[in-house]
Formats: structure tokens, sequence, C-alpha cells
């Protein structure tokens, strides 16, 4: 595996989520793979799941890792081409990248939607030069419009939970496909689409019925949303959920604008008494009695917890991969 | 061993300095017991010592290691219950401990007391919560009222300078115990308690005979002046002592407050002249010429810098320990 | 090794150069020097390159590695002896570095120059502790004056794509010796003299034909332009370069000031058309457009790409050394 992204780039999810329990199974059993490799973990922005997942994972396989404070630790980098370097930028995107692909084997960038403009966001400006220049395999561990190891783990983990309720695996023909509900929710700051896309993407790909709920003016980029169903009535979307996923986001017709701050799209409990005793999903961080009440996040069927520890899992499989074939 | 925050989590002081005198004659010893296992040490504050004597300490067991910066690398935490999060605090601390705990065996905290709040510091609320939803090992590295590796590797020092004087271990039977001797000291900001809060347990508990010398209002919480002599004279309580340790702490009574920036108190030449020859001990960092003067800390009985090392024997059995048995 | 600091550290350079490349052909065939040793590896300021290929370097030679951001994560050092600590320093070097050493078997610093007091930088004040209390192998990162990590990649560099153009490696007596030019160029901010000190001086020590060209008032501490030809005239200097060596640097004379920004000082396509086809090289980060054209550092004759990833070989060999004979 060369790049990790996109759904697509992992291929047969029924063949990934086997991967995955294997190597929850047995995390250290691939070591040998990554003797005398090294993974670099870049950092343009904060992260904890994400730094400490991605480095526990390349370390079960056995790999050195170097984590990089891009700005707090590095140089502020620029990423216009063409310009004169006359301001607070001391070095170039164009070199960094090469650069640092020179020192590992792998590597995993963290670079977040500026929300300012929507073209460089979606073309993935920062993370394309590392897939363009680095010449080696490159992980988003949240680009600006994607969050693939985040959706990998929320697929393991809906898997999971289906399975434990059910006794059936996602895709199983037997027994029918779980109702899976992506809800808009308030939060302070503008966030990026980055995660939802993500999750639109992944579950339009599953085995599951996929439904997105939001405000007007929040609809997601058409390439994401692709065939899941939208629908603007919150509650109407979540009646049978089996799973409800809360996340914020910014508006993509009014770039990376707050449009909403409706606090009746918190899910609280009446919001979960309308579903199938659904299972609770939110990437963390979670701005609580903003995204999701007390109640339900503390509650019974929340799986924020398991659903962070299977970031590792997908790091892991992703990794793993990368190893076993870098092209 | 499941956390270390106090004395009575080491058990047995004799043993455990016969377990320290054996992890530093063969640091690589113990290896195999950290294979596929991971330390994460976490800082909600600066550290020098203790960031790379735990971490040396982790990596001669075998174990991998991740240091985490929460504000700096990180999110910063809020730590109230029942809030509606719409600050600047991006995640809560009820989902950071567990997460933080799916990935690693054992978590090392430093989280210092915010002296603005003594009921919440001396509920150690932060690494209560590490203690109580992590589910791991937890070690204080130095949390608000305590900092046991250091107060360990304090006892370590002064077993070895007296067995070296004397030909002794502290609590043999055939010869005098040693006068130790704590004296407050001024420093040009407020500073935590937990470094004399956790000398003043060991040494209650060590078999030596502990004086607490400090201006009127430094009274330590009688948690951990227990049965220690108090004198408000300085050059008294100094009389033949074997040990001074000089340490700042900002008032309990008056919480968090700077009442005397006395420099009469400044440990020099002077004060030395009183004591049987001391030994000089200080956790470092030291404000030189505040604590202590220049011709003490330079002088032939400091012991500053071996105390210092001794942090990565402190460090390194503790860990051992919880390896060898997390319960 | 007991330190790095200057060219006359790694003695004979065509045997170094041999070393590099054996070391540079078998990364991990050392790895057993550095079981249980740990390298330290301290920042007083940013770093890339530095940071990456260091721990990459002791990495493959087996060792444990910590990185330490002072400052930034530990605490701001004083470095004035006799002063009362009163201010915002909290802890002094005279115990920092003794305390550093302690957990390590091989320290890296990083510390710039002010560009403020030339004494002090000249005599190398920080790394200067380092060497006299560390006891320890040290090896300087870029520290006040010299750069001899970047300095010996660079020299690796000329000598790769000397062998690579004419089948001759540096020193062969049956071929010439490759013209090698250093150039000043203009810079948004003054800059310190650490990496034109240390090119020269490995320059003048190698079998190369130096020579220097700045604007009037930019000369070079005498120790360090030594033997080196010395040009006002840029394009005359350029005549029949092999090689092009660009970096800006403040002043001497007028210490740390910004006394010329005559942009046609940049490196252009038109100063590399004076050269016998010379290649470009530049320790990085560097501004585009100001260093050098953007055509010129995207051109083929660019080596900025292998110079940095041979930064990994220079330290890999220091540090070889060091672990084989630490005296």
């Amino acid at each position: 595996m060369k790049q990790f992204l996109h759904v697509s780039d992992i291929g047969d999810l029924a063949g990934a989520l086997r991967e995955a329990e294997e190597v929850k199974a047995n995390r250290f059993g691939w070591k040998s793979l990554g003797t005398d490799k090294t993974m670099i973990i870049i950092f343009f922005n904060n992260s904890l799941r994400t730094r400490l997942s991605t480095q526990k994972a390349a370390m079960n396989l056995g790999m050195n890792t170097m984590v990089l404070n891009i700005g707090q630790e590095s140089w502020k980098l620029e990423t216009e081409m063409g310009v004169v370097m006359d301001g607070d930028k001391s070095e170039h995107i164009r070199e960094a990248v090469p650069v640092i692909a020179n020192f590992c084997d792998i590597i995993g960038v963290r670079s977040f939607a500026s929300l300012k403009d929507h073209e460089a966001d979606y073309n993935e400006n920062i993370l394309g030069e590392f897939l363009k220049y680095s010449g080696k395999p490159v992980i988003s561990l949240e680009s600006a419009t994607v969050h693939p190891c985040q959706a990998f783990a929320d697929l393991i983990t809906i898997d999971e939970a289906w399975y434990a309720r059910t006794g059936h695996h996602l895709g199983d023909p037997s027994y029918r496909k779980p109702k899976v509900v992506m809800t808009w929710a308030p939060h302070p700051r503008a966030l990026p689409q980055a995660v939802p896309n993500s999750f639109a993407e992944w579950m339009n790909a599953a085995p599951v019925d996929f439904v997105l709920t939001q405000p007007e003016g929040y609809e997601l980029d058409p390439r994401f949303v692709e065939k899941a169903e939208v629908s603007y009535d919150q509650m109407a979307a979540l009646e049978g959920a089996d799973f409800v996923y809360a996340k914020n986001w910014s508006s993509v017709s009014h770039y990376g604008q707050i449009l909403s701050e409706d606090r009746s799209w918190t899910v609280g409990e009446e919001h979960m008494a309308a579903t199938n005793e659904a299972f609770f999903l939110h990437c963390l961080p979670v701005r609580r009695n903003m995204i999701v009440s007390d109640s339900v996040i503390d509650g019974p069927t929340s799986l924020v917890i398991p659903e962070a520890a299977n970031r590792e899992i997908s790091a892991e499989v992703v990794i793993k991969r990368m190893l076993e074939d870098p092209r």
C-alpha cells in the first residue's frame, strides 16, 4: 500500500476487518516486519489519540519512530510556489518533504484544513506534497478533507459491536444491515469536514444503511455524500438507528463558517430514545454538552473509548500493509 | 504495585533500598520484563530530570516509551464535570484518561498543584482521574501534593552517603541514626508543597531523626508533618545535622502565597558551619543564591548531582515492580 | 572520540570518507555497538534535519534516544555564574549539564549563537558547559560558531558528486582538485556564522581549491578563513566553479548585523552560467528566491536533498566512533 487516504486504498472491507481482528488478537505478531524500519509522524496540528495510537502501532510492528511537531520544534513551512521567502517562514515544503522522506520508510502526516481556502483544502495541497515528493508510503492522520484511520477504526468498532449484539458480522447475508446515522451537532468553533467526509465515504462502502442528518447549509461535498440518504430532520433520521455517530463540522458551501449553534441538535437521551437502543460513537475529542450530553456519552451504549482504542488497530493494519508491500 | 504516590505504596523501605542497590548495579538486568510493554509519560507541566530519568528507567527495562506534553502537543483538558464545553478546552479528562490508558501498560503523570484551589489540589483531582479511570498502574511524577520518585531518590542518596561516611546503612541497629533537616528557603515564585510533603513523609517513615524548619506561616499539612520535630529557628534546627535538605514552598494556610522572602534563610556556609559537616541535598531545579549559595552547592558535601542521578534508579525500581505485578 | 566540533576532531578526512561510504552501504551493521546505550539530543533552538538525522543515526546504531527541547519542555536555563537567580530562569546550566549527562552515554547539543555577545558566542559558552561538565562525549549539532555534522555531510556529498562526475574521489593524485566556492547570499534575518565557519574549516582541510566570496563587511573570523582565497567579486569567484555553496551569514565585525540585502547576490541561473556546470549546495532550510532562485535549486545540478540525506551518514560515523571509543 503506497498511500492511505480513501476507503478505496484499503480494498476489500471484509478482508480488512478480518485482518484487523487478527492484528488485535496478536499485536506483536508482525514485529519482524518493522526491524530497521522507521516511521516519521508529522504534526502540523495538535493530537492526542493519533499521536499515541500511530506511534504504538508502529512500535507494535517493531519500527523505530520519530515524531515531529512542525512550527513548534521545526521551522514554519512555506507552501506557496514561486514566492520570495522574506517573511516568517524559514523553509519551503518542497525541501522539507524530501528531506523528511530521506530519514524514514513510512510517513504519517496530520495537517488540518485551513477552512479559509476551499480549493486548496479540497486539493489536499499539503498532504499532496508528501504524496508527490516524498517517494515513501504516506498515511493521512487527518488531512484537510479526510481522516481515514479514524473511519477505519469506526468501521472496526461498528463491526465488533454489531457482532456482540447480533452474532452477525457486517455483510452477513443471513442478517439485516445495521442503520448507521451520522448527525451534525453544534460546536463553539469552526471544525473541518475531514472526519464526517471519511465516515461517510467508509459507510457508503460498507454493508450498512447510512443516513446523514444536518441543518440546512451543512451539506457535505457530494463526493463524500454519494448515495447516502440525507435528512434535515434529525429526529426522523435517528428513528430505528442501530448506531449514532455525532460530529460537528463547518459549512462547505459557506466554506468554514458556523451557520448554526442550535443546541437542539446536541445528542441527548431524548434523541437516543428514538433509536433502536443505538450505540453512540464519536471520534473524540468531544465537547460534552455541546455535541452530546453527559448522560449519553457516559451511558451503557457509548462506544467512544473502545472506538479510540481501535485507532491502534486500524493504524497497525495500514502500517503492516505498507511494510509488506510499500508500492 | 498499582500506584506510586505515597511511601506506603513501596512497602518495606529497607527492602526497597536493597532493590535499588541491585538495580543500580545492573540497570539492564530486567529488560525482558518490559518486552512489548509501553509506558506513557504525561506532562501537564515542564520537566527535565523527571522526563529523562523516567524514560531512561523504562527503556532500561526494555519498554517502549511515549511522551505527551498536554496542552502543547495535545488538547487543553477540561477537568470539571457537568460543564457545557463551549470554551477553549477541547477535550474532557474523563475521555482523555481512558484513551491514553488504551495505548499503554503503565502511566506516569506530572501535574503540578494549581496553588489556587487548596481542596482540589489536596484531593489530587487530576491524578485522581488517572487512578480511578485508567485501569493501569499510575506513577505520580510530581502531582499536586506529592513527588514520590524524588523522595525515594532522596532516600537512596542519603543511604548511600551515610554508608560511604559511616560504613553503616540506614537502620543499622549498631549505629546512630542520622539527623536530617529540611529547611525552607526563599524563592521568587510561589512553589507547590509536593516535594517537601513527600520528603517529610519518607523521612518520617525512614530510620532517621527528622527535623523541619521554616518561618511562621509555612507549616506543611499535618498529614505530612506527622511526628517530625518542627522548629522556627533555622540555625538551632541545623545544629548537628548530618543532612540538610533545602527547599522552597508556598504557604498552606494562606494557600499558595509567598509570606516571606527573607534571604537569611538562604543556605550558606554560615548555616552549614552549624551542622555536623552535613551533606547538602536539593531536588533541583534550584535557584542559586536564593535557595543556596554557590559555595555550598558547589562545595564538597553537595549531593545534588548524584541525587538527581538516583531518579533513574527510584523510577526503575517502581516501574520494575509494576511490570512484575501490576495489581 | 570525545567531542565533535572541529575538522581536527575527525582526523584523516580520506579515512572518514571511506568510513562514511561503509556506513552508508550498511547503516544497521553496527547495531550491537549501541545496545543499552542512550543518546540525549538537546535543542535550545528549532531543528528539522538535525533532529531527524541524529535520532535516525543513533537508532541505526541500536541506541535508545531521548530528545529534549530546552525552554519549551524543560526549564529556562541561567548561564551566568554568580547571579542571584530571582528572574525567569529556574535552573542553572551548571546543574542541568551534569544531570542530563547522568542519563546518557552521548550528548548532542544544538545551541545557536546569540548574535549579541561576540565574545560569549565565540567562546562557545553554552556548548563549553557540556564539554567541561558533562563527562560524556559531546557533539555540536550547530553551536554558536560551528556546525560540524553539516560540514562533514557537505564533504561526503561533494566527494560523491565529484566521483559520479569524474570517476575520481577527492584527493586522487591522478586528477585535478575541484573548485569549491562558498558565496554569501541575502536573507531577511540575521543568521549565525556557524555553517559558513565549519564549511570553510572543512574545505580548507580537504583536497579542494576553496574560494570565499562575500560583500565588504561580511568577512568571517580569520580562524575559519585560514588560507582560503577571498573575493568580493561574486561573479569572478564563481568562474569555473565545480561546486557552489550558497549561504547567508551576518557580519562578524559588526557583530550579528545585516549590512547588505543586495539581491544581486541571490544565486540565479546567470551566476551558475559562469561556473563549470557547478553542483549547487545549501545546508537548508533555504529561503527560495532570497538565497537561490527556484530554477537553480530545482535544477539538475542541485544537490540539496542528497546533501541533507548525508546528515544521517555524517552523524552515524561520529556516533559510531564515540561508541567505539568514548575517550
